[in-house]
């Protein structure tokens, strides 16, 4: 059976939409540009779906392995902490296990984006369009 | 006199080093890029310098104008409302003032990265990573 990848794309969420929007345009720019992975979202606040949910809408893809990836800026307490504990990730392999389609599939767990010189980039277009 | 603009990187700060780094990260890269602006970096919560100390550290500078930019991934209630009451901007405009060197000097308030193709794309790289 060959592999089929599935991506959570991990959101903080927020009160306002644009942290959902701007997570689920990334999956879904992902989503075109990746055609054979599946590609779902989840969220750790104030909106859904939660990573939970996200986690089993795999249910049905056949997915052999699921990589969650924070769509964060940097690290922090809610990746180093929270979002471990919630996939039930093992701290000394930083892996876990989910259930779909009745087997259990590999979680792997990715890091948040970092610095990157197009952050950069982007930051100063941000300035740039005020000045 | 000709204008010399500021760019105040504001991150959300973080228990953790690592938000801290991103965003100085940021900031140090668009300085050696741009070296006719002047790059200060102020944080919201956990880590310092505070916004208000950011702003603070342009005197001296001989800034004419300063460009306030969120680095978020996505507005929020911190990018709507905290930041905009900590630069005492004017609701009718998202503009402010800020005293420079014994003069009221403008404040300019730019929006956070929003949705990007290369963001999807570190994504997936980050993905990829572990899989």
């Amino acid at each position: 059976m060959s592999e089929k990848i599935g991506i959570l794309a991990i959101g903080h969420g927020s009160r306002l939409p644009y942290n959902k929007e701007v997570v689920t345009e990334i999956a879904d720019t992902i989503a075109k540009k990746h055609p054979e992975y599946i590609i779902k979202t989840g969220f750790m606040e104030n909106c859904g779906p939660s990573v939970e949910e996200g986690l089993a809408s795999f249910e049905g893809t056949g997915v052999t392995k699921i990589a969650a990836v924070p769509v964060f800026l940097a690290s922090g307490v809610h990746i180093t902490e929270d979002i471990p504990e919630i996939l039930k990730l093992d701290p000394e392999t930083n892996e876990g296990k989910f259930a779909v389609d009745g087997k259990e599939v590999p979680v792997v767990y990715g890091k948040p984006l970092g610095h990157h010189e197009l952050l950069a980039d982007l930051v100063f277009d941000r300035a740039s369009e005020v000045l």
